[in-house]
């Protein structure tokens, strides 16, 4: 059997799967259930409109405390000329919520009312008051809330398909009825497919993928209102894999195959839905996730729709948004779920393929008066851009790219005051920035980081694309850090300069450092090989300096030429066996195991223009410079030092 | 024992309230728990930040099928010039996500690889591929995610206190972790009190109330993240109202007593708090909810706070959202709930007492250009007015009021695109608006009905407040509907006149028409009370025009003068036999058992200018005029007419 995969455009692939449940009557609400009225029936979908059968009040009650009395016995009452009513036979105590006495139109509030006490001369102890005394008269129905003021029955109390509220439950309860009739909660079969997956939990070995693509789609799942039946992870075995779907088909209105949906070798998705029912279709044009599968199956007309859904996590998550969550609410007779948007500008150029829909995923922030809008990566393998991503936008089929500039519609993932919260940080990465965005979100703020290099991050800030920049860039003439760089790139913008830590950098070894690397020099011996970083980060241009003083040439360097964008990615690539050492920092030596030669001590500081630091946004992290509990943890890091934390360098 | 009711700012009241927990230890989050990594972790609030402790990918994994290599082997390769690479020794296979071999620094494309075949003198057959060929160059790197692409070692993941959302929930896993820990969940009871208060289900006799804000209030704690305990009813009796008090709060982190919180007779909530602990306030200057106790109880230094929620729906809903959310927020460690806002125009003067922070419950549409608020019912017992409700706005104190056209900030209760696709209907109410609402709610719009009268739709139509009015305004000279009125009222904004529905006028009279009443003459017997609508209504306008017709004095009728705003309210003030007759529709006297003496057949049309008739908003509501299913449910309803619905009459 051959397997084919034929991309075809969005709305084809859904109107096929439209089509196939209009076949099989599965296009609306599957089932309604009559459920009880009480705070479980919150977030369930009303399934009929609900039609008030009592009013509410569902009797005349008094709004007050005080007196029922008719009012055309009041009607001669005033200051002067005060009426005494008779208590019981034309005025009667009435709490709040109490019915009115049929004979009554309006309530006298308590304290509105003099009490009459008849003192008998044949018995000595004063009897009960027998009359009310007023001073004013009342309009009929003053202080009764009539009944059906709230709702009368009869009336329209909620339209199907809404989603309920805690307030819909009461309004409901209040206009008669005990139950209501709910759509009945899809089930959604959840099946985690694929040799190299391994739980959560479970000891890892190269090449090991461990499997939580189904955990965030049984969450999606249940967010939109269904029911999730995650599987055990199923190995590629095509017979296996065709039992189990159909053991799942038994009992799910969904099955979501994850993954095996691509046309690899053992990628056996699609032949189990061929052989199970009928492939709708095989590809669809959007990225990332192209290789999407939908198909019915089961015996017509009882079949039930299953997707396969590509094995990257974004690919996986954003199938989920794009196919899963509208059939879900088509199920449930509910609107399907719609992002706020806004608009925002492209911070870079970006490119795309034109035959697909392309889903971008950003990074937004408010800079200034501009709402800026940072491309994050592009990976489907990399979640985290998705669990940074403020927002995404989709660039069309038939457009290829945008300039930077472009407006583009971002449909968000946060509210757009999350995004008036957000300080934008760039340039050089270090642990304290993430120590530093934990402590910030304790105070109402969000820091988003993005990754450039000390000397990118200061030509971001020249652009107006950030608030604040992260630098380390020694000069290396005076010894002195970041002021001369600050002066060459951003001659025209003021800025001030706040140390953020000392740190120590040095040289990242294997652990036990096998190679017996003890200074900068033995990076030029010919059996090691070194990791660099990129140009323009101030790890770099600290390298480049000491090597200078040495004079050690570069290309007595073996690797030199290699570069990483990260402290960590230098760590890890040591750690992996792909170089022998990096010039780097302590924390990230540690963080993976490896061995660390101290070196040289720098200073890295925060780059931030008046106009953000005396800015409301910054305030809460100024602050947190200044904070012992911020301090401690940055000095309890290897090989930090906050001795000058906060001071003004300029 | 004296109980006093004063009312204390809002935000003296939340600090004492504050000062106390901070004296208790109960000021932030009440506890961690560890919990399995899964899709019911979806919704909990990360009680730590979360660090990597493994990179993802964890190895240097292959990002597509084909063969690894070392990039330095391929670097002389070209069209004219390939290179062939020994498969096993310079080439390995590799699929998607396989680990790269040790010596390889790359990976090519199976698309871009030729095979090489060694056919050999000595066998017939041919041999496995031994080489591949390739034609270009490639560079390091190229087709492999290195280890830490997405995640690297020690970053940090999440922050604490951020509310986990499905991708999060892969995001922590690819990082290493099986567990997380989250806040642990407040535990709320909710204890219903009042010996008026029935279960719902129940059968009610007048002066019972049906309890259903436990419900409500339960379904806002579970939404907000914690558990609720719904307690079952207690009757307004002191002692047992304290052993519940402390039952609950040796399991439970918050009593919400509903209610008793005033300082009438029967309001033991302030004298329970005192006896079991300490009483911080008991009135708050908000509306509507003043009469709101804080407390804590228990023994020192363990005490736990209890809230004592006012009685009305909306009082004690509007308590949960500004007292009780905050509270759970903090004990989250979650930032509190901002809800979204925007700015609109009041379309009528609003009057707000000045010592109160009061809380105005509006309905929002956007009319051509402007966002409109319009005030809703203020009633303290009207719980449909918040659920009708697209936000609230916040008088503060100190502000006595409003007038019309006044920009207000709105909270909102719906999505900002909800308000856009939100229909104003103004004028007088018909049943059939509710079935036009039901049927609209299908097609993605929002029906937002004010009834204010034929006359007073048309005037708010020419102030611009709604899109369409809904008229039955019969000219006494013609005999025509609505043309006149429009012509008057409207001289200057073109209208079209579409029929809605042609309906019978009668007289409502009690079931079995004790009095006998036959014709419209009748409402002027000495011995019948008649109950009118109020002037401007169609109905109000077709009674006057009959009695002129007939000579009756409108002085021989008693009850001329006492009005009502809608049928239905009419027909209960015929049901409770506060009178004998009235003018009304059919349906209305159905709904509450009332007999029903046809009239007179009138016609009630929807007045609409062409700018909101061609536009895309009231695109369904036109369509569904001419759907069948709506004229067959409308023609189901009892004297309702539907032969000329859509007709256009101008």
């Amino acid at each position: 059997m051959t397997i084919y995969l034929h991309d075809i455009p969005l709305p084809q692939a859904k109107s096929r799967l439209d089509e196939a449940l209009e076949a099989t009557g599965r296009a609306g609400v599957l089932g309604i259930e009559e459920i009880p009225l009480d705070e479980h029936a919150l977030g369930r979908v009303l399934a009929k409109p609900v039609w008030a059968t009592l009013s509410s009040p569902h009797y005349h009650a008094s709004a007050m405390d005080g007196y029922a009395v008719r009012s055309e016995n009041t009607v001669s009452a005033s200051p002067a000329f005060p009426v005494d009513l008779s208590i019981s036979t034309q005025a009667g105590y009435v709490d709040t919520g109490d019915p009115l006495p049929s004979w009554a139109d309006a309530v006298i509030p308590i304290e509105n009312v003099e009490l009459v006490q008849i003192i008998s001369p044949l018995v000595d102890e004063p009897l009960n008051p027998s009359f009310i005394r007023i001073r004013a008269a009342v309009t009929p129905w003053s202080h009764v809330r009539l009944m059906g003021e709230d709702i009368v029955a009869t009336q329209l109390v909620l339209p199907g398909g809404h989603t309920l509220r805690p307030v819909d439950l009461g309004a409901i309860a209040a206009s008669g009825h005990a139950t209501i009739h709910v759509a009945r909660k899809p089930r959604v079969a959840i099946i985690p497919t694929g040799s190299e997956l391994v739980p959560i939990g479970h000891p890892l070995k190269a090449g090991d993928i461990i499997e939580y693509n189904s955990i965030a789609l049984a969450a999606q799942v249940i967010g939109w209102g269904a029911n999730a039946t995650r599987y055990p992870i199923t190995v590629d075995d095509y017979d296996l894999l065709c039992q189990r779907v159909q053991e799942a088909a038994l009992e799910h209105d969904l099955i979501l195959l994850n993954a095996g949906s691509s046309a690899g070798s053992e990628d056996f998705s699609a032949r189990v839905v061929e052989k199970l029912g009928d492939l709708l279709v095989h590809g669809v044009a959007v990225r990332p996730g192209h290789p999407v599968i939908f198909g019915m199956i089961g015996k017509k007309p009882n079949q039930i729709p299953i997707i396969g859904v590509p094995g990257y996590p974004v690919s996986a998550i954003l199938t989920g948004e794009i196919f899963v969550e509208p059939l879900i609410a088509r199920w449930l007779g509910r609107p399907p779920h719609v992002p706020l948007t806004l608009k925002a500008r492209l911070t870079r150029k970006v490119t795309s393929p034109a035959g697909d829909d392309d889903y971008m995923r950003l990074a937004v922030g408010r800079v200034g008066e501009q709402l800026l809008a940072a491309p994050l990566s592009r990976g489907a393998g990399v979640i985290t851009s998705l669990v940074r991503a403020d927002g995404i936008t989709v660039l069309p089929r038939g457009v290829q790219g945008l300039p930077a500039g472009s407006e583009v519609n971002v449909n968000l993932y946060r509210r757009p005051d999350e995004i008036e919260h957000t300080i934008l940080v760039i340039g050089s990465h270090d642990i304290t920035i993430d120590i530093l965005a934990q402590f910030l979100a304790a105070h109402d703020r969000r820091l988003a980081s993005a990754n450039v290099g000390s000397m990118g991050g200061l030509v971001a800030l020249s652009r107006g694309e950030a608030h604040l920049a992260g630098s380390h860039l020694l000069d290396p003439e005076s010894g002195e850090y970041n002021l001369k760089y600050v002066r060459q790139v951003l001659p025209e913008l003021p800025v001030k300069i706040i140390v953020l830590v000392g740190r120590q950098q040095g040289l990242m070894v294997a652990n036990r450092n096998p190679k017996e690397i003890l200074s900068l020099r033995d990076i030029a011996r010919s059996d090691i090989s070194y990791i660099n970083r990129q140009s323009g980060a101030g790890t770099r241009v600290l390298l480049d300096y000491h090597l200078r003083l040495l004079e050690i040439p570069i290309d007595s360097i073996k690797g030199y030429q290699h570069e990483e964008y990260t402290h960590l990615a230098v760590a890890a690539a040591i750690a992996s066996g792909r170089a022998d050492c990096g010039l780097g920092i302590s924390a990230a030596a540690q963080a993976l195991g490896l061995d660390f030669i101290p070196l040289y001590q720098e200073r890295y500081d925060l780059i931030i223009p008046p106009r953000y630091y005396n800015d409301v946004l910054l305030e809460p992290l100024i602050q947190i410079l200044k904070d012992p509990a911020f301090k401690n943890t940055v000095a309890s890091l290897p090989g930090y030092n906050v001795d000058q934390m906060g001071q003004e360098i300029l």
